[in-house]
């Protein structure tokens, strides 16, 4: 790929149409491809990068200088670089996913019917997924590697930034695939920075059949408006910790402290700490001098200002994804106040209750509308791996089709399969 | 409910806005309300049925009244009637979803994870449903019992022709509910007929998690290309029988007989036969005197014609979901040509393909990307009863959160929950 190729589409609108065709003609041939195949491809790209590491760093040198001209700040450009650990990285990540177990063709629940014919389901894939992300350059072979081994064609669209690596990457994919001699289509990276082409991506359902944005809040409430297909979206995490009046002590503290300080940045970390009104003033001061310690900015209501120094809580920060060193604090009377403060201000991502009391555990587990609720746990392990998925291609904070981490079992679908022998409806 | 009261609404975009916020209210206490208390509304709300029949039957006949009035066309009024029968029935749906075991609260796939933390899924249900549908009153009862029972609070807006039928269903409902204690904003029948009423209620995704339209083509194609929220569609059936040449002569006979001729009205029906050339002069001759018993009208390719007597098929016939007695009839070389004509023209509902042959029959299953794929079975089994899903509440085509017959666990999602001993994340 050369500066005037990426130059050469004029007409995005059916260049983004052949793209999608060429896809849905993919996805076909991937249905049925055995288990075998798809692992072999996915081991063939994982040597072809490999053997294409002096490439890949060219490539993204190329991204890189270009970055640096426009000014990207110094994280993005972090972010932007493959380093020779992260090419590391990425081709373990294609080797782990070949050894995940294939979720396609599972058969299960087959039961027979009074009728007398058998009824069971079918794992299938479902069929062209679209991605969208911004600067990692790794996410072209992650996504595009589940989507393989889920049996789905991609549709990829990097960010501009990640333009040339990510092209880099694609023509290892491709040579990947075609070695094993499945379609060069089952993965296909948008080959133009134009935005024009995530707005077409977003609206044919005919070639495309889920959309999963990977990036900042902003970019997915873009699509999520704009989309003509099914989003598969994660918003943002405004998670909870309560610690009820019958927590263990020593429980309550790791947790609350893990939550929230063992990474700042990711949308499982802890955002608002619930503390039951008994408890407070046993627990919240050796607590403040734990996030005191690792330099965590608290934000409490007044009730917690008369216990600890704190800054005040405005209405604002209970709804505050800080991703940042601050932590609100706010005294609630009981399990129900908490769970009232959960549902009004949380955003259905991640809540935990540290209690001994196995009725409010269960009241918790069974109440809290949020995709991962806890007991006794931290936040932080809301995450594909920890929740062993093998792997993960987002988090959805929807209801609909997936929820939570979405490993393989969130790129499929389901079909009915009936066995009859000549069997007719009366 | 008066004449009167139907026309007091006059700001129809706010009275939707407080019906979805009530309805989410009511979706949050729903949600932990127990099995035997929702069955015991169920009940309560067939009790209640039960003793106003008087009361049903009488705005049931304005509405006919008003539909002979308006010029509506026979099969409309005879599907708009209550009639005794169709009253019995509705009562008798409501006590067999009672009877169906609650799939909210399931906890499943609980698993030790190497961290030590314990990680399953618990079902939960979606929230609050919306249902648009068509002229027939006895939705009204179904749909909101098979909600209720999977915990979603549910906003249903029947078909203006419908209205004083089910708005006397409404305050069944209603008193069901509240004589058990449930919230009577649980079940809205939206109580105008103005159509800006579906514009508001599937552009309102803070309030309503998931539109299922019930009725024809226009009406969810029109739904699906305007909402803003998850909507479960069900387009249109043309569903196919392949006929292979090593099919058994009578399970191939009884199964075109029966997919064409048990009901022509519904999506399962077959609309085109597909017969492989080695057996067409042998079984076709057969199958057509007997289509001619029925009086269905065949629709045949060129080598069909050479066969039997038949009109000629267009193109546009292989695409045509006829719901009547006509069937068009294909002859292709083999199990890959039939596959090739049903990706091509089928609309993803329900195919099945006649066959001995294990290795065929295998790869029809596994390749046919359709909601439902059969051997050996007529498609007309397509069903949620004849599945065994106790009922259904619509027919996906999609692939996306629930594919083929939609019972109740096509009306839940699934959380993760997560179990610990004060873990926290290394």
């Amino acid at each position: 790929m050369t500066q005037e190729a990426k130059k050469e589409i004029t007409n995005i609108a059916s260049y983004m149409q052949e793209v999608g065709t060429r896809a849905r003609a993919a996805s076909r041939q991937l249905a049925a491809t055995s288990t075998g195949l798809k692992d072999a491809a996915l081991l063939a790209i994982a040597e072809d990068l490999d053997v294409n590491r002096d490439i890949l760093m060219r490539e993204n040198r190329k991204d890189l200088e270009a970055g640096r001209a426009k000014g990207l700040d110094d994280a993005l450009l972090d972010r932007l670089e493959l380093t020779a650990d992260r090419i590391d990285t990425m081709i373990e990540g294609l080797q782990q996913i070949a050894s995940l177990p294939d979720p396609i063709g599972e058969i299960f629940d087959m039961n027979y019917m009074p009728s007398g014919i058998q009824v069971g389901r079918m794992r299938v894939p479902l069929g062209v997924v679209g991605i969208i992300y911004e600067s990692r350059p790794n996410v072209t072979a992650d996504a595009a590697a589940l989507c393989l081994k889920s049996g789905n064609a991609t549709v990829l669209r990097g960010g501009s930034e990640a333009f040339w690596s990510n092209q880099a990457i694609a023509a290892s994919i491709r040579v990947g695939l075609e070695k094993t001699g499945l379609p060069g289509d089952a993965v296909q990276v948008v080959e133009t920075t134009d935005r024009t082409a995530v707005g077409a991506m977003i609206t044919m359902p005919e070639s495309i059949d889920v959309i999963i944005p990977r990036g900042g809040k902003g970019l997915i409430e873009r699509i999520s408006a704009d989309a003509r297909v099914p989003v598969i979206k994660h918003l943002h995490g405004v998670c909870h910790v309560y610690i009820d009046d019958q927590a263990d002590h020593d429980k309550a503290f790791a947790i609350a402290v893990n939550a929230k300080t063992q990474r700042y940045g990711t949308c499982n970390t802890m955002e608002t700490l619930l503390v039951a009104e008994n408890v407070a003033a046993e627990i919240l001061p050796e607590l403040a001098a734990a996030y005191a310690d690792k330099g965590v900015e608290l934000r409490g209501c007044e009730k917690i200002a008369a216990l600890i120094d704190c800054n005040p809580a405005t209405e604002e920060d209970w709804d505050e994804e800080y991703l940042a060193p601050i932590l609100s604090v706010r005294i609630v009377a009981d399990l129900a106040g908490a769970m009232e403060h959960i549902a009004r201000h949380g955003s259905g991502h991640t809540e935990s209750i540290v209690t001994e009391n196995f009725t409010r555990a269960r009241r918790f587990l069974t109440e809290v509308d949020s995709s991962s609720v806890m007991v006794n746990a931290s936040t932080r392990f809301a995450d594909g791996f920890e929740y062993g998925l093998g792997a993960e291609i987002g988090i959805s904070t929807d209801k609909f089709h997936a929820r939570g981490p979405v490993g393989l079992e969130g790129l499929t679908s389901v079909k009915f399969i009936v066995l009859g022998d000549g069997h007719i409806r009366t």
